[in-house]
């Protein structure tokens, strides 16, 4: 049973699934579609309307979890079970597939592809245009940016490949190709593309090796990345087990 | 007509002009004066009471629109046709000019003079005693410091020139001079006074070149510093045309 | 008296002291302890659930106040007369001491622990796992990390000791000591142990001199650090006269 607080303005426009949750002291706008079983937690906005969206609503699959604060603009289409923390800003235009998790202070700029599992831990800032693979992890505070002479008027995204992960407070420089499975330290100005299986760092960053030469600091000896080694919170079984067989096949690979 | 959304609350001390409108779940204080035409959009505050401020009252001028979640302190005094991100912070103790644009999550600390035109994207934090000319751009997650010796009471601001653009996550270090059109790229700490037309760049920041030797990445060659020579999106027909007559008159300039 | 606005939503089961107020538009949940004569201002979400709390509250000393739009949840504790900026989210299993002040926006992730008298300005995120000291201070945009190779499950809050200072936009990397009255500069990346008594700069972080080396640039040559020697502002005379105290008898021994 679809369950909206006392407080909440909800547009009789907007269609809400089955056992919908809208908090207290929410607003949802007429132009929103929001999938079976998902909360939406106080004080949100949800479906923000903008000329920019072109009508179109603003899509949010089954089983999401948008906390309190948060902010979706119209024109923007979520896979199911997207979570995110709070005070998130997402803008128009943007793409994203399935089990996205967007951090607390997220701002999102719009514009944007971004595929599956991929998780944005809090306050990044996500510029328009940029294209964000699969898997891929991003850190607090850090910025892909997308103007090549601000300000202009030639915008190029920064594009992230496939289990990539960008450690805090770096920034990604406009149109930068970041590739798979790379690892961008901390702290990291990045302006040139970063092959994939790279490790960079330092502000301009250079490559430092190959991120697969890298162990784990658990005293393991682990080697670190690709991530999938090693980490798996919060991944459903069947994502776990296709990596562990996609692992068997590269060690078997590495021994003939 | 005044438009109050009931669930507003509003004092009956704040003087509202013509046409205002009030949305959802705002709260407005006392100490306010808003102009004709603006729009204070969900879940902002409006004039947030502080003994710092003298008494003196929040005036935002007419045509304003303040996106949702915002904060706006009592004492500041904002032109005409101010425009807002969500979740904006602003202090007491500052005045700017018209057409000021505010993005999303930033945080003005207070007693910063800001020019005509000025252009803050996300999440900048602008310290006290900043003083900002006309026409400049501040990108994401730059912060303009204030205190030589932290924690001191030796505070002085930032200043920064007309037409400078500062890009992504630099900092500029306390009492430093940003000259007027100049460029301080992506990632930059800067500890030294910029000279008026040079682009800087590097933690800590060095002169990389004149502003004016870098060019568009468009592939069409054009000068891209001062930037006014390729980019006029958002600003009125006679501020571009007072541009115009300026490019002109440098051309004849150097020709002659 | 109690003063709970009428708009605000104020479980039964939140214990709340004498002469507490609750502001317009506030959410409390059931699992909050709050102290006498505190302020919770508009907007606020306070005891906010969370499994990971296993149960335990969200206690908040006496003569606190808590500025609006600010988010706790449940399961952290802190002492009396904790200050907060706007916009603040603390997460669970926090454990500070008293006269703490958190800026606008700040993110602290949970599971901290934090001494007296410490002060974070506006956006800083502290990591899970940090250990904070007395009268740190802690500045702008600066994050305290804590995984060692994200993402891993190998995570190692940073620890900061008494007195230090950390300045606008730097980083501290995971297991990171940062020593009693030590400066980082600003724009660091600190990825070595910081030994008591050292300033460090740059990315990444190296010595630059004993911190007691700097001077202030107020023009009186006097010693910036240990910053105790000159700034007092906001602190109680009790603790003043201790560090008078304290300063006298350093100044004994050099001079014996």
């Amino acid at each position: 049973m679809t369950r909206i607080h006392p407080t909440a303005i909800v547009s009789p426009e907007a269609q809400l699934g089955a056992d919908v949750v809208i908090g207290p002291f929410c607003v949802v706008y007429d132009n929103v579609i929001i999938g079976d079983g998902s909360v939406i937690e106080a004080f949100c906005e949800i479906g923000y309307p903008t000329p920019r969206a072109d009508g179109k609503p603003l899509c949010i699959g089954k089983g999401g979890r948008i906390r309190s604060h948060s902010l979706f603009y119209e024109g923007s289409t979520f896979g199911d079970n997207l979570i995110t923390g709070h005070r998130v800003t997402v803008r128009e235009g943007t793409t994203a597939g399935e089990n996205l998790q967007i951090g607390t202070l997220d701002d999102i700029q719009g514009s944007c592809v971004i595929g599956d599992f991929v998780r944005f831990h809090s306050n990044v800032h996500i510029g328009q245009l940029s294209t964000i693979g699969d898997f891929v992890w991003i850190f607090p505070y850090v910025v892909l940016t997308n103007d090549s002479r601000p300000p202009s008027e030639h915008l190029v995204g920064a594009s992230i490949g496939d289990y990539a992960a960008i450690a805090t407070m770096s920034v990604v420089l406009p149109g930068v190709k970041v590739g798979a499975n790379t690892l961008v330290g901390a702290h990291s100005l990045v302006g040139k593309d970063v092959p994939d299986g790279m490790a960079v760092s330092g502000s301009p960053a250079k490559i430092m090796c190959e991120a697969s030469q890298l162990k784990l600091k658990d005293g393991t000896g682990r080697q670190a990345y690709p991530w999938i080694n090693h980490f798996r919170r919060g991944y459903p079984e069947e994502v776990v087990s296709r990596w562990l067989d996609e692992l068997q096949a590269r060690q078997q690979q590495r021994e003939a």
